[in-house]
């Protein structure tokens, strides 16, 4: 159903940009669950802050309330409501473009299905801002997750062209459970979101009026053995089934992935060292037949660039039934890349919570 | 559910490798559809064809039989059954590796979930073999959808460093709205599944005792616009779901995927030119928010190389509680890709007779 | 999932009794409904009308507010969400009562299930309050039925043994199809939802602090046939399962229902009279085989007294540990089912827009 | 989906009463389990020994075969396929009625929603025939409630007119918490499916060639509390959702029931008298809010007489185009209120391992 997902965590996420709030309403959160809502908001202003490279400059606190399923500041068991209130709306920036089929946006898609009836001002239902709807789902799976001491990391890999030097953290061949887990937080928090040159690029192709992709990777570690299952139960699909929700990730790989397409079995196989399932590589990425196998579950996605930019673009008018030239002013990002990591966190965080109750 | 999947149009998938039969039950299918069974005997063919070059050499002709929701040759609109008996059935050649952990294989997870009640017989349920069922609900559904005049094509793009020279069908700068049916029914044809350098490359990799990975590609014309939507209704995320059941996919990306990573906006728009969405480029690959945007649907998947080789490779030996030298013996292929287009084709075309229903 | 019904038209329900608010996320509304919101706050003040007689003194006016999935009083397809403010709470009268396990409340079975953490105040998750949520989405759903020519009809057919003389309306003997529509209504209009009779006895009822149970009885008419289907797709199956979601309700019946236990064959059966379905009697209550048959859709439920009580009962004391007289103070209502009619309506129109869409 | 149930334990029952077979997938059955196959044949032999009394005198031995799902005995926690093949089928006593619309069957809702498509042969899909599969996928559900002491019994409370004299075993009075197991064995033991005076109604009734309705109760004791939840989530709608997929049944009650309606709540209130949450009557069934109160779960149904009977009845003949007289030949059921309780066992069966997974 369109707003729902969810097994066992399952989440109704509503709301348009440009509406009154966005927010969600998450089911089968275990009883007794103390929330920290520090936490809850450095998630959400985490997603907030790629702001100040290159992004829109909307300024939206996202503050959250919420409604339902907490008392005495623990969960109940029962569904908990959260409100994102719109504040920082501006609707006439948005009037204009209202019969223009924007270059690889919704529009015509959605025109297509709804009939003209949805509400397209700044992109309505399919914004980049219902991810924040996702974030505060994820801050609390992550917090159903930490119980079962599951940790989840991100990190920009590249931005265009401009590849971090070091996957540092995430490589397949690297295998958490060889490792002291100060030494990974460390390296964690010195892993800055972008490099020097990453961020001289989002400058530069924000300043040409373009846009640009990038992509992110994300690992979790503590991730037991035995979530999933064969066929339609697998991890990857459930995982990926959510990722795709976000605006612009266009592709998604687990392990090794599509480096595996050019390598051979005797390479690519991970030796199995002890009963415990610990492998010597980890080009699986932590799953085997759709099932997790206690190792670092790894995979990475493709983030398109942004489909509005300030260059000139011809499309079709609709009003005018002709192709004109199109600038598109509003407010939006050059790269929305740099905004994905702690969404992509809070998906597998989800995710999992969802495996694993 | 673990066989399970689906909304309007839903399969459960059972049975194992070495089981009596595997086999599926197909809910929805619309009433009244007269089955044409010979393009169902060649679609499970074709899964089977790949035999020649460097496949397993168990020969099993797959015969299905339909036990119920077919009437005088016509669906009736309650669940299909169809049963497809595993004949070639070796079972001793398993029995000797059921202690050891093969790498890269479900044993351990597999271990983990069921606790050794899982029937590990040539791999079970996780065995490629269950792809049958798949394929045969691949064929009703592209009945079901050749009554929506779409069509479904695939190829194998590359074998490990070996690449198709031309992406001649399924480039993304390609549109088939401008390109005459025929022409492009033409050139399907007349696209090898492998060309000679592929087919060299598998057999030369199965002679040292050794697996290779590949790339697919598909593509569906005549989709109509509005299927999907927004966050977890989008396109991309049903079909991958579903994709990743496939064994040893470890990635998929629509339109230009990781390459749209590197890109500019201005390069990856696409300008739509017509009231019918049609667009001039297609790096979106058909979709845009999540939802079809009557453009060809355009996906590629990577295959890891064969878990199982001939070379012996070391692992953990649960009996003997030490790392072993292993020697797989048995029948495998040595490169999956080749069996995959005929299955990724019945997937999407499963994927969007669910969506379209 | 804890909040969530349905297959196409989805229901996400959320909130408690004495939290900040409910609510209820509609899920796949179609597009383009333009929303009645006088008949909205109609159908929310029909839940509340019983209040004069014998029902709790609690005065919530039920404001509700519409976050999302509507624009320019449009339905946009997207989800609906829409938030009913809790006001008028008093949280003292519930904390003496927290630790004594209420005779034939969920007290118990909660912290069974719930470990103490659920939100006790005024029956929270368990409260009826909860309904008006549902005859919210039920206001919805009628719209949505209103197009299809849908109307649904209910009434108290019975307070304790104070039977209504006649069933005027929705006698199984009665075929709507064979009815003039202004008739119908007009019979409808002047049917009270009370008689006399059960009025004094709702009346006297209280007065000596007990409570009393009833029956009510609803009718569809211009139901299409084809809806429902065979198995698990039932409609009867599908409309129970969301009914007795009402609290207080014990039991539901389709058609002559328990009576027909005591039938014959040659009695029960209804004579089709023509190409359309229609039957000379409805003993089947508009289903056959699970599935509508294009005549009436009649169902009756039980609804048992409530159990708060003014009268002196025995129970467990958690906190002393031994078995006391109780004395419930507070708020409750006399008599459920005078509030259960627009409840059931409600269902009725979601379960039945739910089949049809 | 038109053949699928249940959230965690899952069904997907095909086959119509005249093709090659009908079955069951069953997914989720937790791996380990040792099946009884004494036990399943014998259960589906009880559904069959009605046939003394009145029944078709279609001789189907149901004999069952497992295809998947099972290795060395043991369920492997895989999707478990099972087959009960079709043999006594006698094809043309149907061809005739083939263009009848028979009263209260379902002929005329199976066209409108199948359009001429469907198997109408005995029944089709809509064949009490399906409910073999039922009882089988019962008895596996029986074997995972027995490694948690669930237990469950049924019995025939009336045929017609003809009541028991005595509620014996199930009595809404009667609480199995204070009684001794071996006791209550016993006395079930000795309850005859059906009394002297019930059976010779039945012959009676088929002597003059209609039919009858009954009633039937259910009762399981160690039902653990906490299953089930509020709202969507609450044990009678889970429940209720299944039964009335058994073709005849027309109205459920659960404890006190229709009974409640008449009750004042000081009669009905269930007084608790330990911390276990044992009540000292259970007029509410073992049911709280939705949610199992840890005493004996009790609900009744209502069987209506079989819509085939052998006496002349008008109806629509569609070819002709006018009302006719109509004598069913073939083979039916007298009263099918018999064949109910252990079909009733099996989905209450089925209802609590889905809840208690």
């Amino acid at each position: 159903m369109n707003g729902s997902w969810g097994n066992k965590l399952g989440l109704n996420v509503f709301g348009e940009s440009h509406g009154k709030a966005i927010g969600v309403v998450i089911n089968n959160v275990p009883a007794g669950i103390k929330l920290d809502y520090e936490f809850i908001r450095g998630e959400m202003y985490r997603r907030q802050s790629g702001i100040t490279v290159g992004s829109t400059d909307r300024k939206e606190m996202d503050q959250f309330e919420i409604y339902s399923g907490v008392f005495n500041s623990h969960t109940t068991g029962m569904p908990l409501m959260a409100l994102i209130t719109n504040s920082d709306v501006r609707h006439k920036d948005y009037e204009k473009i209202k019969n223009i089929l924007r270059p690889s946006h919704a529009d015509w898609s959605a025109y297509q299905k709804y009939k003209g009836f949805y509400d397209y001002r700044g992109g309505g239902r399919f914004s980049g801002r219902l991810t924040a709807a996702i974030v505060f789902a994820g801050a609390i799976a992550k917090q159903i997750l930490s119980m079962k001491n599951i940790k989840i990391y991100s990190e920009v890999l590249s931005i265009g062209h401009i590849y971090r030097e070091e996957e540092h953290l995430l490589l397949s061949r690297f295998n958490s459970k060889f490792m002291d887990e100060t030494d990974l937080t460390i390296r964690y928090q010195y892993a800055k979101l972008l490099t020097e040159n990453m961020i001289n690029e989002i400058v530069r192709v924000k300043k040409i009026g373009d846009s640009i992709g990038g992509k992110v990777k994300i690992m979790a570690t503590g991730v037991q053995g035995g979530l999933g299952g064969t066929l339609f139960e697998n991890v990857e699909g459930r995982i990926s089934q959510m990722i795709f929700s976000i605006p612009a990730i266009k592709g998604i790989e687990f392990g090794d992935g599509f480096a595996s397409a050019n390598m051979f079995g005797s390479d690519y196989n991970d030796v199995i060292v002890d009963e415990q399932g610990t492998t010597k590589t980890n080009h699986s990425g932590g799953i085997n037949g759709g099932i997790s196998n206690s190792n670092d579950l790894i995979f990475r996605v493709a983030v398109r660039p942004t489909a509005s930019i300030g260059k000139e673009q011809n499309t079709y008018h609709f009003g005018h039934q002709k192709i004109e030239p199109l600038t598109i002013g509003g407010r939006h990002d050059a790269c929305i890349a740099l905004r994905v990591p702690v969404v992509i966190e809070a998906i597998t965080a989800i995710a999992l919570a969802d495996l694993s109750l």
